[in-house]
């Protein structure tokens, strides 16, 4: 099955602009993106990057200026099995990944945290992907709709797409690739001062 | 194997304040544990509440108004295999919690959003809790230090405490029981007008 993992080259990762410059959140696109490919590979699969410029990787790239609903559609008009994989998942183990692959069902779904559709399998040729909104209710929606099987996989670390601050929490905890190494070097720290939930602070020392 | 579920009686889910009154708050801690003990029901087990206060419920109680700690470790200074459950965890479901129990480790934990530990099973005598900051980080710790094999459950079902209106969406998006009735028949809606992740709104029609 083709594994597709989509990647937006050019001002990523917008919301977290309060923890890290421009030039470091494109880096930690990038070492998000190795961390699953790496991932994938371990899991047996082969994956493409379908990317909006062209970068430097050592898989098969696909350059789609488009915007992702259309990028990512024209992927799926072929209408062979595939599976995509967004590039922001750095929790995402082979073991996870396994449990998305194993489901026999036509549309497969890893749901991620507030709404989103973060990895998905699809063996329908008609389903196609709307991101907009809570793009997991629409995707099982959809894949009703065109008579398609749905499962869905309750997995936290498919679950866990790096956004906000809070996410990188979640990567600090159970990281186990470069991307929390990463955070770690350049001084980003658990803060367990609050009463509430575990938040992240940044060592002045190092940063830019 | 026991299976004990804590319940704060008096001034639950504090951080729910800006969507709900108080009665609203405890009238939703109380769903939410219905729900859980209901699944764990559903998944074979006889569940018993861990409470701080007497409350009406249909299961055994055992009334302990001692901080979550120290109750949590008077029962398991009995040293007899147990399982914990936190009682805000509304997206719960019997598949879920029989991964959590299908592990044979000394020690199996659900890891909580934000570095809690929202369900274990202990098989070890010496294991103890520190809910306190990442406890889920400080648990495989005290395991590891007392000689107990770690077992880690990949969960967003367990992985989904509701503490904080964010994690309402969760509800509405994924719940199968009673608390997600309980939030649409009081007006909570996911919203989806938001650049970012979905949130939530409440009609104010159905306010209280």
């Amino acid at each position: 099955m083709r594994v597709v993992v989509p990647f937006a080259a050019e001002q990523p990762k917008t919301r977290l602009a309060d923890v890290f410059t421009p030039a470091e959140r494109r880096e930690l696109a990038r070492v998000m993106l190795d961390d699953v490919l790496r991932a994938l590979r371990e899991a047996g699969h082969t994956p493409e990057v379908l990317t909006t410029a062209t970068i430097d990787v050592n898989v098969p790239t696909i350059v789609d200026d488009r915007p992702l609903n259309a990028a990512v559609n024209a992927v799926l008009a072929d209408g062979s099995p595939v599976a995509v994989v967004m590039a922001d998942l750095p929790l995402a183990t082979p073991d996870a990944f396994a449990r998305l692959f194993a489901s026999d069902a036509d549309v497969v779904l890893a749901p991620g945290r507030g709404g989103g559709t973060n990895a998905f399998v699809t063996r329908h040729s008609s389903f196609r992907v709307d991101y907009h909104g809570a793009s997991y209710r629409d995707h099982r929606e959809r894949a009703r709709e065109v008579g398609a099987s749905v499962a869905t996989i309750d997995s936290h670390r498919l679950a866990t797409d790096v956004d906000e601050s809070t996410d990188l929490v979640e990567v600090l905890l159970h990281g186990t690739g470069e991307t929390r190494r990463w955070l770690e070097e350049r001084g980003v720290r658990l803060d367990t001062s609050g009463d509430g939930r575990v938040g992240i602070r940044r060592d002045d020392t190092t940063a830019v």
